[in-house]
């Protein structure tokens, strides 16, 4: 494995790989012995296009528990300004030789094409609504930690489905490692077609929601909505999670979301602060272990 | 000592052992003698809310000269703007269990606030008008230095003492510390009640720094003012600091100032200039050594 | 060499010690065979009053590759915000005891200026319009390379000489090692008069570059003109350089160009990429070892 640009390049058993390996870097961190120097005298490019911090601390960490260095590099002050272009902007970077990339950006091809001009690994730190999918990886390490395997698991993925890069690497992942996937969602937010086989769609969400071992609620994503499709307290009522509802719908399922979520608009506030049934601080810890994964996996470490 | 949020919390021989081993660092920084391990494999992550080098860069170079990993988290990029809650932001970044966080920010509340909620220590580099507590302990030190001691020490603070965190922790350090401290300052810049027992208040400037050991000139911090409450040159006529002023009050006391200070408003330029007297140079390089003994405490290393 | 401000002050056996050096890093790099802990427990300052990705990130990956830790001053959150004067901002920097600083800055003599006031080495990372001299040393080294030597050369550099620091920088460097030295630009964009001898003014591109072993192209520097001087369209008909006419000036040389560089501006499309005829990304890798060699020769490591 080079590169990790999306889901749907892997296999099953890659799947398994890194989160049997990134369950064991989970585990490290707990008792403070691991590898320190695996990634020593190394450095890694952060490129992100698109502001994000979460990530991007995420990926900085993972690299430096490595002992890699990182270089966080700046678009704001970047030559794109001086009217240099994309492709010569990844070869300039390309011809300094770092040992992998980190990349963000908005355009759907983004991470293939950089790929395959750069001559070290690239990871998908997220493009566009197409892939996250080490945010996938995570949320699975997160379920399969809960739930000790993913097969057969009824997983319900909740909102923006349409503009969520989040939702389609679960849909894909989910689905290759035999869980059940539906999607809920009002039909403005509901794509036409789904990046995986067998996915079953609701606009009803207690519907939806029944029986499913967990529930992922996923953000409006505003900022790549061209006008607001629906406001903030209509979504709230029709597909804001709490705890009535999931009771409604004899859910017992564990609550999972990438984050930022907003309360009151995807999730009530009780349920955001019950801690035994919304995991997710548990994703944001398994973020770490899950980069360190697949750093050390694409850097042949 | 978990954490550290202000001088008000620390006992008098915890002040004592900080200025003790940050005198050990400032004299090891000297010879080149010390161990460049100490927060080897440790993250140190810097959590601004405000703007800040100055501070900023004092604790990243500590951080690194003793080994420690360093994440600057850029507020700008944040998911704040993507309407995530404060806690729920700190909660995020708690998750990811760094080994300390240093927190600036404008809230009064902040620093306790962000401490209860997460596990990792917590540094206080700067609240509100309340409290920077690495800045009166670097200027103890430098007063240390210069004196052999703190107690008995009279010690005028001029300038912005109703806007001012640095004036704040300075009056409890020094008080707690045995000195006797005054604060000089136009009565609109004056704080209706003082963080601290027994300090005298001088409207007048000449009256207040007589048989100062120790001058302590502090900017106007108009980011904080609501409207121009008082005109430079105004400011400078009467509370400039100059060496003509300082002969009038015969007082042969040292000047100290956190910095930024603006020449020809709180000190004239060649008082500025004279590097005998002025100490503002010694603060700064006594800011990384104070720094370095307070992360180091704080992350029991 | 306690700095390195500018070409100016070198002589020709010191620049040729720096590129001698600089190939044995760039051969090192090939090998991954070098000593990874030259720099280690120093702390580089990357002092950046103006924006720059590329040269900021060759400088920060030059340094982490000696094993140096880097500090990225930030010059948008400073206290030069605040009303504190260029000097004492430099004072204070220097108060915290860096081991070098890279400089960038728009001001003709801030190099100097800087390097006067720090106790620390200081690398000029680009002066005004003045000086750039890692990059003249790093496109030194990739002629070096190409042609085995510097001495006899014909060297050609077309554009925006009048703005142009790295102009200059070549322009000296190479006259000093014995190259003969060309410039081609439109009148406006010609300089008065030049930072070396011997050099020779031609308006007419094709004249210009006839028999050149290398020809260099500098972008147009709009971001220091005052008004608009010559449109692309013009620019590119005159003086882009192209396939068509390095042939109808039966120029078989080399094309150089410090980036980031104009499509259809000051090179064509299949020029910039013919990577035979068009060092650019050669230029782009030399960058580290060029800067490998000069932090380390700097520093005394």
């Amino acid at each position: 494995m080079k590169n990790l640009l999306g889901i749907d390049e892997l296999a099953p058993d890659q799947i398994t790989a890194i989160l049997e390996r990134a369950q064991y870097y989970a585990e490290a961190l707990e008792t403070g012995d691991w590898n320190r120097e695996t990634l020593s005298g190394k450095i890694i490019l952060n490129l992100f296009f698109e502001n994000s911090t979460r990530t991007l601390t995420s990926f900085e960490m993972a690299a430096k528990k490595l002992g890699a260095s990182v270089i966080n590099w700046n678009m704001q002050t970047s030559s794109l300004a001086k009217g240099e272009s994309f492709s010569d902007t990844i070869d300039t970077l390309d011809a300094m030789h770092p040992d992998a990339v980190v990349l963000r950006h908005s355009e759907y091809g983004a991470p293939l094409f950089v790929s395959k001009r750069m001559s070290c690994p690239v990871v998908n730190g997220g493009d566009s609504w197409r892939e996250h999918p080490t945010q996938a990886l995570l949320d699975a390490l997160t379920m399969r930690q809960h739930f000790g395997k993913l097969e057969g698991l009824n997983v319900a993925i909740i909102g923006d489905i349409a503009h969520s890069r989040v939702a389609a690497s679960n849909m894909i992942l989910l689905t290759k490692m035999g869980a059940n996937v539906r999607v809920i969602a009002p039909e403005m937010l509901m794509p036409e077609k789904f990046p995986a086989e067998g996915i079953q769609r609701f606009t009803d969400l207690i519907e939806g929601i029944k029986d499913c071992d967990a529930v992922m609620t996923i953000r409006l994503q505003r900022e790549r909505m061209e006008s607001v499709m629906i406001n903030d307290a209509t979504y709230y009522k029709d597909y804001g999670l709490t705890h009535e509802k999931l009771e409604a719908a004899c859910c017992n399922g564990i609550v999972l979301d990438p984050g930022p979520f907003l309360r009151g608009v995807q999730i009530s506030d009780n349920l955001a602060d019950d801690h035994e049934r919304f995991l997710y601080r548990k994703q944001v810890s398994n973020g770490i272990p899950t980069r360190m994964a697949v750093l050390e996996m694409v850097m042949g470490a």
